[in-house]
């Protein structure tokens, strides 16, 4: 799901008046009329994600700026490679670039990532997914840019699914109720569309969640080995996700064990701007 | 500049309606009357950033939470240091553990990376400063974050002070204009409180910007060596800054240039986040 | 899922600026010292929804008006029930009064409308659904109601579930695509956590639905002779969902063929507001 | 008074980020190519209200569709007529379907409704008025439906005429004053603008009203015969209201008292939503 | 009526995010713990009006500041009358001095203007009223000046009530319609609370808005002689308002002609900011 | 600065709101094929401020409205002189009418009254600058209109500029702290953009605010006399301001005394609003 025209332009808009509240003192002292062409080169290689909030931080600044992408959104690049070409009133263009190049070098640096998680896992059929742990208010865009690195998106929300994790449990449990009273309960009140994905620390509470009937079981910070007989013993009888600290180095071992989906919050809380500049000239 | 309490709520309310838009499926399956103690606990070493976001996260969630933290703001800590005790209704500490966590592990991890950046340079009058990269629409959280590392802020936005940079310059080189030019337009219609800083990319371009009577001259992606030449050349006639790819291995070298400013992109567009976990027991 | 404090709050004091934008000019002709008490009494039977809002619509119009409420959100009551108390400034009582009713009658109606269609089905394991034919804006609302009469909820949004209806599956077959191909691609690129539900219009279409793994299946418009031998053909492989046009007089035996939900659009496009009026004495 | 456009694309754009606050799962399963004919169809006779609304619902999720209405607001049709037709991308006609039917269902419901009243008047001076018990936040669109079903609107707000009714007499009376000095305040204090309407539960109250001078005195849950009385009585010193349960059975012979105006909270909270579908086919 | 505190709290929030988008520079220089005493003093006499809003400036900014008003709105005072106490801690009395002076200084000028007016018609029933002249997105609170100033409200808007003035008159007359068309097509499709005024520029128009029975006939820029002539011929068979020009000079003349009421554009477009200050204090 | 685009809409739009809620009853009266031409006509002379604002008014209520200035913001024009010409549907261009003037009519005030004290400062190099005494919400305009007069703007507000005035001089000496201090404080935290300027009452405070390096020292109420020997003193060492009670009777001898600044509060809290009137015509 690529975000809304509407969700695309609050972002911008939101983000054009936090950088320019009244106006750019710099761009003011340079002629009306002097115009650029710029072209959006990149200084790495990496996915491109953000195509459209480009165009629209120039053309929210400036109506008669143009701006063409020679590559869409998902698209691997080298370095060097250019990837749009802006062209319109000076002033403007300079306004607009560094708007421009934050959006597009965070969500390009979160793609990028993504993508070099989901290479580590080829051939297997384990996906890379995201976490909420995502940049408050951002999260629509960043699930986005992991969508364009190949990966695939968890749960939206703590409305769209239930996730029963260990503090969830150890509530329950003092109250003197299990798991299965839980996703009982889960059953009886929550929409018939709810999925439910139980977390587990420990090999002793996995036939516990299948008993409940739960989706997904998380199996979280277990070793290569655990997994493996964890992916065994459920044997399909629900999906599998791994998390806890998987990295580009240990993620090949982790999807090689038969794990379903693999959780990685790196993609977004830690993901470094990919390095995309703005080479202007005057026209 | 703290952020003001406006400012927190409205960020803060942001983040748990993204996060929970119609509520957490999961905490509904918890006994209303459950309570909940959590200990906010550092599972590194860094800098405290977010103590009034965090309590923010969770007061908004349930007014019956009581948030204390034990640390304020740009205090260092150890690994393993409790930040803060969170005491409440387990169903909405629960609910709030996610956002709460994301605000604090992204402000702390851009307050930690500020501060190794100034410790590198201890013994120096550089100032660290951030810059205009920071995520689309929480600059002023990023920027306080950078102050909370021991850093210093740059111009907040386009509107604050004038930075004449290289495209600035080609564009007024095309139409016959001199930098001296721009200058003086700058001291004919902008506000007299107005700062002036000029880039410049080689040597040879620092005697105009003297000669304009710039307040500040941003040297960019100088070696170390043209660094300790413009400011001995310079002698105190503007502030100098370095900027361009000054990484942590490098800026205890180009602190001892003598630069006054060294502006470090990094700090707010690339920090990872700080591992800061909740551990949660029943009450 | 009850509607967040936050989202009570956004909309009572929408409705209240609503129906007095710049004050209510025949509360203004009210001695500023008179006092008045209040009763909340119900002139019909029904199941009370909104004892929050009423609440809200007293206090945002006057912190220093009381709201009592003897009932709570979900009670069954009979006619002449007292279901709340207000007392406080007779002026700020008389203008919060018609927002409180519009709001109070309006989701009770929705209850207790919801509350008969349950207590048709006592006896078998089928839960009355709402739908997505709620009130724009006020959906959130709308849901709770539905909830306080003992009915569920179905998936909120198009972002929640997949539902593929008879418009998707003629769009895919014209693009040569067979349901199969659509809940692959679905699979494929959605979250895990995603209900796949089909809807079919003739039995023959149900074997395609249960051939391509769906969660649930949507048995719309069928007779109830149909609907008994599509549950029984079904047989558990995934939920049964009955709907169109389903009244008060026909769900019973709706309810009666086995299916498991049976879902009503009536529930909420369609509730007349409930009788609910304001007794109010000088005090 | 037609509503704004700009009143039309707030309420759309809500509505539409309500039931697809990051996309649409189902449409995002369609080939980006195919597209769709839609014809708005009503599946029973009635009065259409909502035609530009429907037209921003699908414009606004795709400004690719086009959107034609055959019969403009205010126009009665019968079953079976093709209100519009709508062309586009499938996914993203289906996306908005149930956002557009939503909105004209309820307006077109309640336009039909009020038509019904409107015509059990006929031949009659009584113009059938809304009230103030309208939807939360729609105030504006349903009192547009009542227009469009050829009925006349009542006072918007609070702030747009006095409204005196037993409640306020009864706090006035406590406090020594009269229905005389409440309106002799009114004329003293508030714009010369301000229409003044008093509301009588008894025929011995009707000499007070008139005697103050009032504009309209609404003759709350009279008789037939005390209306016709009380008209006569009255005999055009003021306009004459009629409220009170007034239903499509006995709207006639209110009307045959005759009173001016004859108020219905019925055509606004209790309105049933008209039945209107939306039938698909790929382009 | 007053502005509701939602009205206060959402206009001072908006204008001290204005004045201190990221903190004020200038009190961050202070010591924590500095305290202040403020007097808020009147420079030169006048009526208040504004106390809700300044004591919003100084609790919005900072909870811990205590405001203590010794006079209420509407009341006059001399010069050199302290009007207000305020205490806190000094750097949050500092920030919020500006936003509280510029609100109380702009609306006590115009309740001081407006009493000016009202004083110098002394004796006569003639109302000074506003206009719709007033400050874009502030009119609900330059017209609670005006009361405050004893001045009278006209309508609020142009949804309050018809005034048909030159221009309609003329477009009318273009399409073959006369006054008493447009009249009688208000009251067969406005609300029955409608308000109808006309203006007329000649003395000859007055009959004819007499004879659509016309609620107020506004004089627009009649000489003396004629208001006193049209006052007499009108005799009570409709309000009489003068418009057009008047000035304190001029005001009591034109209110000894009889008219109802007097129009004055000034009270808000022209009044000048009442000189009040702030004399602060360490505490 | 010219206000965005963004920022013309934002206001206009809230304008637009404000006066015409829903609808103007007025113009409902107006036939709807009704087309006027109308001139936009100046009543004395001025210089203009808010042709974009008054074409938003005029596109915002209806995009078939074109509007035509004969003049550019920041042109002086004669009485009598036809700023701009609007061609439209009558009933939207009366609408809008009121919203255009109320806006052009203040800010070409503003323009036009700093105009006049640009004027009598003719021949010397003293810049007229405004104040942060703005209508709150709307400084961004009235700057503009400051620029529009010929005039500067000052600091835009609390986060752009150090001013310590003499109450901050208070709370610190009352910490036991100079300006000194609070200065080496300013440089030491602060932005390195940072202007610095100091407030002065008496001759002899200046020699501390030259000592701090301050980057300009307002001179506060000082004496014509008092004024010329302080421009003396400081030589240039900081920019020098005036301030305190200028009137276009006082401004050229200030401005002969050799002062940088002169500040003037009265530019915007107390302009009048400029005449200008619409003139409309039937098309």
């Amino acid at each position: 799901m690529k975000p809304s025209p509407a969700a695309i332009e609050a972002l911008v808009r939101a983000a054009l008046a936090e950088d320019a509240p009244w106006g750019d003192l710099s761009s003011s002292l340079l002629p009306a009329d002097a115009r650029v062409t710029a072209q959006l080169v990149a200084r790495q290689p990496g996915v491109l994600c953000g195509a459209e909030l480009v165009t629209a931080a120039f053309t929210l600044t400036d109506p008669r700026t143009t701006t063409h992408f020679h590559l869409t959104d998902a698209t691997p690049f080298a370095a060097n490679t250019t990837l749009a070409t802006i062209e319109g009133p000076a002033a403007s263009v300079l306004q607009a670039e560094r708007v421009a190049l934050n959006l597009v070098q965070r969500l390009s640096g979160i793609a990028t990532l993504t993508a070099q998680f989901v290479r580590e896992t080829a051939g297997t059929h384990a996906h890379i997914t995201d976490t909420r742990k995502t940049t408050p208010t951002l999260r629509l865009f960043e699930r986005y840019a992991v969508r364009c690195g190949g990966g695939h998106n968890h749960r939206y929300s703590l409305s769209d699914a239930v996730m029963l994790k260990d503090n969830h449990l150890a509530v329950l449990a003092a109250a003197g109720l299990t798991l299965t009273d839980a996703v009982a309960q889960a059953r009886a009140t929550l929409p018939h569309t709810t999925h439910i994905e139980i977390e587990v620390d420990r090999f002793d509470q996995i036939d516990a969640a299948l008993a409940a009937d739960a989706h997904t079981i998380l199996l979280d910070n277990f070793s290569l080995a655990d997994l493996r007989t964890a992916v065994t013993h459920i044997a399909g009888r629900a999906l599998t996700e791994a998390s806890g600290g998987v990295t580009l180095a240990t993620v090949a071992a982790v999807a090689a064990t038969g794990v379903d989906l693999i959780s990685v919050g790196a993609l977004t809380h830690s993901a470094p701007a990919l390095d995309i500049g703005l080479d202007i000239a005057p026209a």
